[in-house]
């Protein structure tokens, strides 16, 4: 089990800002991530929805690539899915939420925190209540920013339309004298810059996918489960239910190590896999 | 649950380095720490005798503060004992090995890796053994410095004879070209200055406490043991089987919160108390 792959998984090429954690902290770790792109987006569908497309695609990991921990690098599957998942799979389920709501109590200095994220996460208030759980004194600033994700699925990350999304999208938190913003779903760092301009320097944007990728090399370390080969695996294994082009070309220019090559998966596959067992 | 303490225990005062970082990481979380002064150094004991002491102490930690984990904030101990104590608990064990091991692959640069440590740790090999799995292209100079412990024990931190000891201990290493010590004693960040000093700026010393405390965070996250209430716990409780005056006079020092003062734990009581069960 030890050298079996890491699977992370995500609506679509959000997961890959997790994922480049990872691969950064856990070089010596296979990794394997499946973006579910044409179902995309995940953000307005609901709970029970998102939870029977998370086990499919958990599923698809396990019997695929055999994973020795499942790493779910969408927020909106965290919020819907984690504990579930925890439940049903004997391997660690690692989700972003918890971790970053961690990130965000430890940096904020005036306990004024914004939230982003999509629809179905800021419904799920899991974000809040997390922070609050960990220090009460704290106020959350919740803001669904959901056009934000088609923006990075179109890799469009810094053109003036996708500063003027940004802008009008983050508006509502402006005046909330926030020292700390979360980009709770994974997407959103890809538009970092454009946030960041947005909300000021005086704004620490928090970015969930470092404290997950933490929370992975613990969890890895706790029960043993780090790869001992000493071989560095740079590279993972990609697939995506989309446009295999289009992936390919937002994994280049965000991942370090390239070039990437996706395989196809049909979503009746991923369903029909599930289905068979 | 989740509002029960954190304990810690250590052969002596040096797991209140590990301490340190706990109550900065996780200040919402009670602690209760154990330092087993009157049977320092654990060091040069065998596995065996150490192993029945962290048993004990294990167990008076649990039936006194009901703790929701133990962090074996001591190298030798968790050497000795981890696996075991891992085994025959019900709650999370976390060592101190492990996430040191890993902050120094991620730390070196030229892999060349010094481990400075007590005899016992050394002589179990886990820092190279760990280190080697993570990344065997590391190599590893292990070197005993038993004496470094009693330093610190006697709070003779930066006198002309502790700055002596230090020196004439890591000579070994000086001509190693090493660009990373891990400091695998947790007695050995109180004398970080005078270690740095004799190593040169060029070494980075790497404080297993702080990796640990980070396993632990993500731990706590991970089963949802985390403390609600919001509520800070800067002081936490402590007991030394040692002299109190000397345990709080240290401890005063090195924590930030103070006064310190502990409670006097005679080594019969904690071996009653695990064999009265």
């Amino acid at each position: 089990m030890q050298n079996s792959p890491i699977g992370l998984m995500d609506s679509g090429v959000g997961g890959l800002t997790v994922l480049k954690e990872v691969q950064r902290l856990l070089p010596t770790e296979k990794t394997v991530f499946l973006g579910d792109q044409a179902r995309l987006p995940y953000g307005p569908r609901d709970a029970a929805e998102v939870t029977t497309f998370t086990r499919q695609i958990a599923g698809f990991l396990q019997r695929q690539a055999n994973i020795k921990m499942l790493i779910i690098a969408c927020n909106t599957a965290t919020a819907a899915a984690l504990a579930t998942m925890q439940q049903e799979l004997t391997i660690p389920v690692v989700g972003v939420i918890a971790p970053g709501s961690r990130s965000a109590v430890q940096t904020t200095r005036n306990h004024r925190i914004g939230v982003i994220a999509t629809t179905g996460t800021i419904k799920s208030d899991q974000y809040r209540q997390n922070i609050l759980a960990k220090d009460p004194n704290n106020q959350v600033f919740s803001l669904a920013c959901q056009d934000f994700v088609e923006l990075v699925e179109a890799n469009d990350l810094d053109s003036e339309h996708a500063r003027s999304v940004v802008k009008a999208g983050l508006t509502p938190l402006l005046d909330r004298n926030i020292d700390t913003l979360v980009m709770g779903c994974t997407h959103f760092p890809l538009l970092r810059p454009l946030i960041q301009e947005v909300m000021g320097p005086d704004v620490t944007l928090v970015d969930p996918g470092t404290a997950t990728a933490d929370m992975a090399t613990s969890l890895l370390d706790y029960w043993n489960l780090a790869n001992p080969s000493g071989v560095r695996h740079p590279q993972g294994d990609y697939y995506t239910t989309g446009d295999v082009d289009r992936f390919n070309k937002l994994a280049d220019n965000w991942l370090e190590e390239t070039p990437v090559r996706a395989h196809h998966l049909p979503v009746a596959d991923l369903i029909q896999t599930t289905e068979v067992e």
